[in-house]
């Protein structure tokens, strides 16, 4: 049995790879890229360390222009990433039976509703997962249990989440201030390999 | 790090158990008993052949009559039975960390809302976990995969659901015909072993 993971190379699609894997699906990591900015390296990088196998999924760059328009009309992220984040899940579906991602329970965005999740697994004829079941202390303790972890001020280099396009596209649009005021700096963890131990 | 899961000898939660062991937790499954029937003896058994280890969680038998009245009370045994979930939740965190069940993500009944998973982390310093990221179909091509499992129509030898002992005390209380009308007959999947290939 085949499963795509929706994959960032953070601790939440790292843990949903792993779960899956240790219960016999043949698991297969899947970064959106839309073709604007190298953004998959980082979840690669991840997947290498890891030994597990990844795929970038390419994906229509008019999603990524539609997606930074809803943002610049909202001044707010949340509902262009959702957006987002739907269509990358049908374009999963299109070749997998089994598609997860790793939104947790305390997950805000990218997060589907029960109606949504629905649809996808009626119409597309897939099975769809995610972590919706367990919160970040759990995820945070079984993480530093069996990834070494490095956390750091996110950059353009270091990660592969949607945000990284979205930043290079609404800065080319509308300068780097604006990408900077509707996505402030943060702290991010990126799995770089097992725990010895593990 | 040891984790308890609240067990039925069912697929769900079993499935559960499964995926915390194979992460690196010590499982305790847990069988609630209200003292007035054996109902733990399937899970009993299911656990036995699964390898895992088991134990029944003594609950007072207030918390059943409790139960007991409310659905007298609704003719319908929704909310009894949540209230009896979280009584349930509620003794299994004082002796673990954490604290898991089965509810999948198309279970009605038990489950818990996002307030109410948030009050009994808070409350009793406990990590709740369940499968409400998962669906029916996914947990039932996994549990073909890794168990050995016996469909049958539902009795009062045959499962260590909640249902149970309430129908044990509401037949008492109420006669025999009150309790299967409350209770229609249903098929249900029990966990006999592992697959021979797992």
């Amino acid at each position: 049995m085949k499963a795509a993971v929706l994959y960032s190379g953070g601790k939440d699609s790292s843990l949903m790879a792993v779960i899956l894997s240790r219960l016999g699906y043949q698991v297969e990591l899947l970064t959106a890229n839309f073709g604007v900015f190298h953004s998959w390296k980082p979840a690669t990088e991840s997947a290498s360390k890891l030994g597990l196998k990844h795929q970038i999924l390419k994906a229509n760059p008019k999603i990524l222009e539609e997606t930074v328009e809803i943002i610049l009309n909202d001044r707010f992220p949340n509902k262009a990433i959702n957006h987002m984040h739907h269509k990358v899940l049908y374009l999963a579906a299109q070749n997998y039976n089994l598609v997860a991602d790793g939104t947790r329970r305390d997950d805000r965005v990218p997060k589907l509703k029960l109606n949504e999740i629905q649809s996808l697994e009626d119409t597309e004829r897939v099975q769809y997962l995610n972590l919706a079941g367990w919160g970040h202390r759990t995820i945070n303790q079984l993480s530093e249990k069996l990834f070494k972890i490095k956390k750091e001020p996110t950059s353009m280099e270091n990660n592969s989440d949607y945000e990284i396009e979205i930043r290079y596209l609404m800065g080319q649009k509308e300068g780097e201030n604006v990408a900077s005021k509707l996505f402030p700096p943060h702290i991010q963890s990126r799995v770089i390999g097992w725990r010895e131990d593990e």
